[in-house]
């Protein structure tokens, strides 16, 4: 199982300790840029006129770890319980709102939280009939 | 960057042509077991309490199409526009109901559309602070 980068996120962070906990922790947040390479341009086709996309992309190499010490809380936490970047197969999910393209392949998001450069590895439609549940319990992280 | 399963996902869905066009489209939505590794089990510390979670799987080798045909649309339109499972990193993505753990390691969830056997890549706790846009506008797809 291989996967190969179709482009890169560009946001306003450079280092892992410049990141917000979550892309919607900063107010006004950012415009970020997701940013195609050429060859991957035509499987735009159709995409503006979405309001919100899902950008998944690479953390990069991470421990081995399973239980992790997220910053705002003292307990440790099954890494499935977590949103930490720490995780077996590191790939980070985020919901995004789309404003369109400020260039070909050069998408305008808002709502990322990961360093600059990051490697893109998929975009998808947003679906608020199979993907929002906004009345979702949130477990430990409502205590 | 390489993937490694952390589990599979266990569906009634045999074949490519049993899966439903979406997780939910089949009333009462099936039982499904995400079922992982021994290795990975500490992973779940905390995760009772979540009501959603997000699945990442591995949907297989894939063609190079960026223009596709979803079945139920006379239109092509890129891939990133669509969820279909052709995708250049075929990375898929569900949201699911989670109704805790079956079994040490097997999680009972539902709206999954996918096959059985699919190699699990990822669980994700689901945050509506984050990860709900109940407003969302589907571009295309509301044609």
């Amino acid at each position: 199982m291989i996967l190969r980068p179709i482009g890169h996120l560009e946001t306003p962070f450079a280092t892992l300790a410049d990141c917000p906990r979550n892309g919607r922790a900063l107010d006004p947040a950012p415009e970020c840029h997701a940013v195609l390479v050429p060859e991957f341009h035509p499987g735009l086709q159709d995409i503006e006129g979405f309001s919100h996309l899902v950008l998944l992309y690479w953390l990069g190499p991470q421990p081995d770890d399973l239980v992790v010490h997220p910053g705002f809380d003292q307990q440790p936490h099954g890494v499935f319980a977590t949103r930490a970047p720490v995780r077996p197969n590191p790939i980070g999910l985020s919901v995004v709102a789309f404003a369109g393209l400020a260039a070909p392949g050069r998408l305008r998001v808002r709502y990322l939280d990961c360093r600059n450069n990051t490697p893109l590895l998929d975009i998808k439609p947003y679906l608020p009939r199979t993907d929002s549940e906004p009345h979702a319990h949130m477990g430990w992280l409502t205590r």
